[in-house]
């Protein structure tokens, strides 16, 4: 006797889920794309109880339909155009799939070899295809890791600088006294988290001015560390991006860089959203100077059909991220480990245990091939440059600037009031789904296109729709 | 023209791999238990770069038949006894999928309001289902959520623990002066690692030595908090665990608790492999004293059908784990957080992004139903103790003590190397794989008795292997 489900059963409803995943990219269109619930609407229909007695599975894919989805903001939807894209594919579901069905644990190369290998052969693909400086490979001092989230890598690269800057003195004594960080005042808020988990604490933080394209201005921050040496500080991280959240802004990456060296300061790069571009030869002028970054991230879970989580994370030199992280107790030793042979990716994170997520990295660069994910990439880009055109022509919107990448800025003559009021009109009616932000006290409209099933039509409805809501206010 | 796939590919490919998994766990005893490969052997099978074009699925699949399957140590193997078990069921491989599917962020209730309150309903269920103290659960002034290990849950504790202390000022400051830490000689490593990330300093960690069972001795533990009490030092955070990595001891909660309490110390009790235990009320008993707790962590990934990452993580004041974590950058901003109707897991840990982990968890909740999940879990302890027997019966091994729940510790009675070369012999063999720890200096064979297709006849073919073994050695 058991509980378990069958093979049988599993084949069989396994079957019907694919069908229902693929009906349900077929018709995302007609969800609304922002989830109109209140607070509380999804609880209230949940019972106050687990079954005491197991449910068939159609009664919960019953529940999924009717309770659950209209709880779903529709991340998948051609019409999503907020926060930032987090574009899927099926390629990507399949090899998360195989992920869950092998249930690996990755957390030693012993605990399954091919989990490892076949990471750091990826992350070493990935390094080539985006033109990235060589010694983020494996085969040189670097390495790369798959991590979480951005957020994650960005906390790795300061407990790495902080041990490189301490000579890895900080993990035993907790004395991280005069240790300073710099980023923009662009820079995305995981920083700030990082800090405070770190235990640096947010007066150690410096936020550089940035210039009219919201990029950092690398003399400022020449001028922010001169002053902290002079006070008898520690400059030891300064995080540049390409692709600010708010703003797409690109940070002057080797201008900073060259700063970065001449102090001795570990300087991480984060492009987690606009990384992506990189595969195109024609977008790598942003990201010029990265030889200069002690450590690298872009998420293809945000611009690279790859679902989430997936943040790809490189070190130019691993030996002292390992150094950092690495903890060994007795029932993890292993002759593998010991021989030094191997990588064991537990000591390039927070995290012991960890998935298989190589394998959904992998079957995407397998089934695209560098030349889809260049295609399609492209035409995201050549998509915002053509919304751009229209915002451009338009007697009643403006733009803040040209959009280096997939990311449009834009708003209402009338100012913040009604642009507010305009977005969460256009987001109640469902249709399409976008956010905003505010630069020095202006609110804009944020317009990232980049969904796996966005096209041209997508873009032009949207753009419709914006307009004739606009008119109709 | 695109290169993505089809959806009608998609339903062809995806039944495919739900048939190819299933075939897995028909034929999962086939394989050798741990991966064969030797160090960089996946590696040299997988090409240089990435693809140009892409390539056919089936062509993918082939690879990971041919290149990957042999560099996999299968921890879905009934005879899987190593480290923990890692137990993956069929319901949660498709709870998975269709969190793959749906490709949502559930970084905020607004970015997908179903993802949040999914998560906090199937929280509070565990809460009444384990017997958990009624202020863990969310309509308390407490609350759970998912993270994705245990190590990511004691830093979330560590760091609400320390600016608990700090009265928020270390996360602005960093001045963490005085702050200690106290754990036993037989915490898990992620502790030790979390004091380093947070910048404590492994310094000031203290380890309590432990009784003969190789529990936590709460006088020792009293007595090292006055002593630095009387050095001026401020003790902030004990961690306790239901179920040591090493050898599952027990670390008294209640007399923990009580000291904790007397002192205004953070009490973390990690009970990431055995706390599935506590769905039976007859080992309720090891719990007691829980309600002394600040948080609670244990990892359905580990013990409860559930494939990795499920860390579940509760605490009696989410108040002040929402005020040691968040950030709202202007770009996050929206109506439901400011008008604070709603749960932003976001601000829950260190990561901003999540997926749809609830799902999973939910899918086996509803398939198994209580009923079903007390009944494998029973069955477990069950096996574990028939295999207890037979080591007592036994003239040639020993036994450490009683198991509590699912892990026995047991040596052959030739010594140390014969032990490690006992064990060497048998992974080499690939029938069954189990792994070691070392306490006082004496070599144990641990064997973690829970995989989900684990019956009878494999712990009984386990036992004769080993006896078998060690005699032709």
């Amino acid at each position: 006797m058991n509980y378990h489900m069958s093979p049988e059963q599993f084949r069989e409803e396994g079957k019907k889920l694919i069908d229902w995943i693929a009906d349900y990219y077929e018709q995302v269109e007609k969800y609304p794309v922002l989830s109109q619930v209140q607070p509380g609407n999804i609880t209230k229909q949940l019972p106050n109880n687990a079954p005491e007695k197991g449910e068939e599975f159609s009664t919960v894919m019953k529940d999924v339909e009717q309770i659950i989805m209209p709880g779903i903001t529709h991340w998948q939807s051609p019409n999503f155009f907020a926060y930032f894209q987090s574009n899927n594919s099926f390629p990507s579901i399949l090899g998360d799939l195989l992920s869950s069905g092998l249930g690996v644990q990755g957390m030693l190369w012993a605990t399954s070899p091919a989990c490892t290998e076949l990471e750091t052969r990826v992350m070493d693909w990935l390094v080539d295809l985006k033109g990235l400086p060589k010694h983020f490979k494996s085969t040189e001092n670097g390495g790369g890791v798959i991590q979480d989230t951005a957020s994650s890598a960005v906390l790795a690269a300061l407990l790495a600088a902080r041990e490189r800057k301490t000579n890895f003195a900080c993990n035993q004594t907790g004395d991280n006294s005069g240790l300073v960080a710099y980023i923009s005042t662009q820079t995305h808020s995981s920083v700030e988290k990082g800090v405070k988990v770190m235990g640096l604490g947010t007066d150690r933080l410096r936020r550089i001015e940035v210039d009219r394209h919201f990029a950092m201005r690398p003399d400022l921050l020449e001028k922010q560390i001169q002053q902290d040496l002079e006070a008898g500080l520690k400059p030891f991280f300064v995080c540049a991006t390409i692709g600010t959240t708010s703003s797409n802004a690109v940070d002057p990456i080797e201008a900073i860089g060259r700063v970065c060296r001449q102090h001795s300061i570990w300087l991480h790069v984060d492009a987690a959203m606009s990384g992506t571009a990189a595969l195109l030869p024609d977008y790598r002028q942003y990201f010029e100077g990265l030889e200069l970054a002690d450590s690298y991230a872009f998420n293809p879970h945000k611009w690279m059909f790859t679902n989430f989580d997936c943040d790809c994370f490189w070190v130019a030199d691993k030996a002292v991220l390992i150094k950092t992280l690495s903890i060994l107790p007795e029932y993890l030793k292993n002759e593998a480990t010991e021989k030094g042979a191997v990588i064991d990716y537990r000591d390039w994170h927070v995290q012991l245990g960890r998935r298989f997520r190589s394998l959904k990295l992998w079957f995407v660069l397998r089934h695209y091939g560098a030349e889809g994910l260049r295609y399609h990439i492209n035409q995201h880009i050549e998509l915002t440059q053509l919304f751009t055109e229209w915002v451009k022509d338009s007697d009643d919107f403006e733009l803040l600037s040209e959009p280096p990448f997939n990311l449009v800025l834009f708003r209402h003559t009338k100012g913040n009031e009604f642009n507010k009021y305009l977005m969460d009109c256009l987001n109640k009616d469902g249709k399409i789904y976008l956010t905003h932000t505010v630069l020095n006290g202006t609110f804009w409209l944020r317009m990232s296109i980049g969904q796996t099933q966005t096209e041209e039509r997508h873009v032009q409805e949207a753009w419709r729709l914006i307009k004739e809501k606009a008119e109709t206010l």
